[in-house]
């Protein structure tokens, strides 16, 4: 945890100090949430504590911490204290599991972001994907953050030279169902998922912004198209203290 | 790894020593991957160094090897050596959601151990079995064993006074189908699972003799009968080295 006041603004006679004071504590703690130093659950120190260490009384201080509430960062507990909110986020492994879905359930958006991408022969993913060892597969590894924090990590394999164009697609439409729709697969579904867990290595942990004793989730999965040929195979790592997967075998799905 | 030659029998002139040295070895051996000192996946030191450790010919360690590779406790890879043999299960999650039928498809059986039980009220298994926080429930606290090594711990939780007698019936039948079947539910099916992980306590590392250090998948679920209403509800927690959950929406279901 890391809490100071050097990199406040220094108060000045022509700004509004409380109002920037306030802010700026608010923008210390998003951060410090954010990158992990404050750890969903974590209770923070008491308002006498923060208020001392940001060098403002209790009435500023309680201003940045009921942004940060409103944002829904932390949640205060009469009686109790402030703790650093939990994100758990239902992740439904249905027919149709889709990511943005499962968090327009719980009122949240993702962003998926594109960290990498290669053109590799099928190898692992030749069996999911249903092709031979020595096919071309292109490789995407992205990550997808709600509210500036990582949920997951996912390799994703799509067969070639059939989804030719995802790298350009997935950038420009962040949504991997939007993607595949551009490149001719107006609808897939998840054939099936493999639920397992185990630590992270040192890059992942660092790519998810946890500490490397936090375990992830780990699901391997292929969807196909509506004709039951493979159009994805993959590897997601979910941070587990921000996710859990559900599985509801009788639930109506849209 | 706990390897010695000092629980050995004695050579003595009136057994046939042979005979006896093996089958003491592979006992030796299969007890340290039982209790998890030669943990799955792990390379055992060569024949030689084995022979050596524990005062024996070649010959001798072999068959003590051989007899395990049987037992399937390791696999001999020919040309690089022999390794405790991974237990992977695979685990359906499913409408019927049966340990006896997730095994029997890997050609396993299991044995579930009652190691406590209490009444307790609902509390926060209230909601799942829908019933009142003050209504009482029947807790039981099972450990279900593959070859003698733990593979998963549950803590289950059954209405009152519907489900009186779970603990005899589980004790006599040892499997909660049997039981549940005795006590007048035909049929059960899974109305939800949901699927975490993290570290274990102590205890509960214990339990499945396995390090703290390996992460367990957490299953929380919650079984109705046909006419939907709940008859049990729990949580399991899987050793993540054994066991994966599997999520397939459209496979065929007996």
């Amino acid at each position: 945890m890391t809490l100071n006041a050097s990199s406040l603004p220094a108060d000045s006679p022509d700004t509004p100090t409380a109002v920037r004071r306030w802010e700026a504590i608010a923008a210390e703690l998003r951060h410090d949430i954010v990158q992990g130093r404050l750890t969903p659950g974590e209770k923070l120190p008491n308002e006498a504590t923060l208020a001392a260490r940001f060098g403002v009384n209790r009435h500023t201080l309680r201003q940045a911490v009921q942004a940060l509430a409103q944002e829904g960062f932390v949640r205060v507990a009469h009686g109790s204290g402030t703790y650093v909110r939990e994100l758990v986020l239902d992740y439904a492994l249905q027919r149709r599991t889709r990511l943005s879905q499962n968090l327009a359930a719980a009122g949240e958006t993702a962003d998926r972001e594109l960290m990498a991408h290669e053109v590799v022969r099928a190898g692992e993913w030749a069996r999911d994907l249903g092709v031979a060892a020595t096919a071309k597969v292109q490789l995407l590894y992205t990550r997808a953050t709600v509210r500036g924090r990582p949920i997951n990590l996912a390799t994703s394999a799509y067969p070639l030279p059939r989804l030719d164009g995802m790298v350009e697609a997935l950038a420009k439409h962040r949504s991997v169902t939007a993607a595949l729709h551009a490149l001719g697969v107006p609808d897939y579904t998840r054939k099936r998922s493999v639920v397992s867990c185990r630590l992270p290595t040192v890059e992942e942990a660092d790519a998810l912004a946890r500490p490397v004793t936090q375990p992830v989730l780990v699901v391997r999965y292929v969807n196909v198209d509506g004709q039951g040929m493979p159009v994805e195979a993959g590897r997601t790592l979910f941070a587990a203290d921000a996710v859990q997967l559900t599985v509801e075998p009788d639930a109506l799905e849209t």
